[in-house]
């Protein structure tokens, strides 16, 4: 286990405290980053249905998931043999049967069918199949949506979080600079897509640390392509006078620490420049802003008063939650960076500070991953935020 | 676009059909493969709520999602400008507010309130607030479940997209390679991973293709994690005495072909040793009985007569479809290689025969990507399927 008993102990008991605030007896989570949180689940079995099940009157959390995956679960989690449990073959993927039938099954088995059971609506993996199979298999359970739950009390890091982050920071520091160095006019992008990914797993030789795929894949895209937020690398050539947008994260533990930067080949023109001129000072004053007390607000605000000084626009906010995360994603899905969210600033609540410019034809991106601390903040990363000029 | 119109017209024209079929005018698609499958569609964004719309009543479909994704629609489909709409920035992950009340909002705008609408219920990213949403506010619509008319419509490749998995062989089969090559005693798993990453997306001098990542992370685990069937490389130290299973993917275009094979460090035990001999003859016997006019049923019979004639046993099925996928899969969710699935084999149907034998200390993985041929099958990689010893 990557944290202490007492660790998961703690987390489990906010999560009572959560669900008996909310009046739920028993709460049943699929974000596979919130059966990690609770169990240490650690298993890339995310695309058939499983879950993890808190009941109010057991001590310990309840795994569920495919029986071929139920020695993942015992090798990855503290869960004792009796709180795992492994559904038949014949419910996957061969409707009309399926795999909630069994959780419904469950339900009844343990009487709580007259009981308020929360789900996670809107999370990862809850698919309305899922829901739908539970209202009409269990029609006298009050159902509560507790999605964002568990997430909330994930949202100030303890400080092992916080030293598996500072890992994931090495780690994409190093992938970050492989892109620097690998990127060259006809070279195809998946070429160094491969060389990130082998220094983002592999580490390097000053950074003796394994990392782990990351909750949200290699992003990298060039020239029209960097005006879309979420293109992958393809087997397209660099080429001069385009710039590319590269966004990496650095794993350790399922933690993750993101970093994103623009480079460019060639003489970059003057938009280019001037726009990440602007961004970058953007970025500083919402940095500066960064500390205990302060809100989301605060600090959308002091990034967005320089893009509005020069009269520059971004629609989408700059900003959100990070930390513990599975594909597809690594955000954490609590605060964001933008005006109006009024989540207050607190020590060891991390965020993606993500300054995407996505233009009309073309983009650039420049972030940070923060730790807000006693006083202020601190970057996990330590690298120049200018644009890289090959 | 990687496929001709002629082909996109031809993938809808099926659906249109289907969809037909079954009383329904509107289809929302939600799964990113059938996304992709109907536009070409192609961007890391399913961490938000996104969509592909078939109206009976319209020629193109109508990509929606988040505005800073819609560029990446522009550029990877072919749809016309008004056929890509952008839902508001406020709409994300900012509750009460949903993505969902935007396209509720878009169904009455197009008179759909009281039309039969098909939605994906059971698949990936429509999650059970999705639908809640729509119920609510569309209480007139009829909701019927289409989760699996695109995929069965994906069930018989064409050329094109075999020509694309076959290059998917070529990058799987170099990844396997470097594994090999790299796989040592005292080496980290995310060592050798980075490695196969390299390959998996580099390629290598010998083949020049660039390749993607795929919808199942690297799956490797050794000794006593091997006994489980998902679990990913961590930075666990290679172990004399230890066998590794290693599950990858090729990828290009997002066409994937899979392969598993085994390694042993040192000298394997004879339990190892007899498990895979039997396996490999399971699985050639699976292969001989792959063809045209046999279902799936048959090819699972030939499979477990030959583990049952020396009383060994697997619960789980030994393949399912592949093909075109986005993460958590690769699996297209149509045949299973499993007693009782009476799917009947065609011409370009492809899968994965996986023969995974997760037992309760230990395991070993045999699989191959399989193409049903005119009179047989042909597998996608020729690699041997012995035991590999380190």
């Amino acid at each position: 286990m990557f944290f202490s008993a007492s660790e998961f102990s703690s987390r489990l008991d906010k999560t009572k405290k959560s669900m008996i605030k909310d009046h739920i007896d028993i709460l049943i989570i699929t974000d596979p980053s919130n059966m990690n949180y609770l169990t240490g689940y650690d298993g890339w079995s995310f695309y058939v249905p499983q879950g993890v099940i808190v009941s109010l009157d057991k001590e310990e959390p309840i795994w569920f998931g495919r029986k071929q995956d139920s020695n993942g679960a015992r090798i990855t989690t503290y869960l004792k043999e009796e709180n795992v449990l492994g559904y038949p073959e014949n419910l996957i993927q061969s409707p009309p049967s399926h795999p909630y039938d069994y959780v419904a099954n469950y339900i009844h088995e343990n009487k709580w069918a007259n009981k308020c059971i929360g789900v996670e609506m809107d999370s990862y993996y809850y698919t309305a199949e899922n829901h739908d199979r539970l209202l009409k298999q269990c029609p006298n359970v009050k159902f509560k949506n507790a999605h964002l739950l568990v997430n909330w009390i994930r949202f100030i890091k303890s400080d092992s979080e916080i030293t598996y982050m500072k890992d994931g920071a090495k780690l994409v520091q190093a992938g970050m600079q492989t892109a620097y160095n690998e990127i060259k006019p006809g070279v195809k992008q998946s070429y160094v897509a491969g060389k990130i990914q082998n220094t983002l797993l592999g580490g390097n030789d000053e950074i003796q640390i394994g990392g782990e795929y990351s909750g949200l894949n290699i992003i990298l895209a060039s020239g029209v392509s960097a005006s879309a937020s979420h293109l992958t690398p393809t087997d397209k050539i660099f080429k001069e006078n385009e710039g590319t947008i590269i966004e990496l994260g650095g794993v350790k533990h399922r933690y993750h620490c993101a970093l994103s930067r623009t480079v460019y080949i060639g003489k970059p023109d003057s938009k280019t420049n001037e726009t990440l001129k602007i961004t970058n000072e953007g970025v500083e004053r919402a940095i500066e802003s960064t500390k205990p007390g302060n809100t989301c607000h605060d600090v959308a605000v002091a990034f967005w008063k320089v893009l509005e000084k020069y009269g520059l626009e971004k629609e989408s906010r700059c900003g959100y939650s990070i930390g513990l995360g599975y594909p597809p994603d690594w955000g954490e899905h609590t605060l964001s960076i933008r005006k109006n969210d009024m989540t207050v600033l607190q020590p060891n609540v991390t965020f993606h500070l993500m300054a995407g410019m996505w233009m009309d034809t073309w983009g650039l991106e420049i972030s940070e991953s923060i730790r807000v601390t006693e006083n202020g903040c601190e970057l996990f990363c330590n690298f120049p935020r200018k644009l890289h000029l090959i």
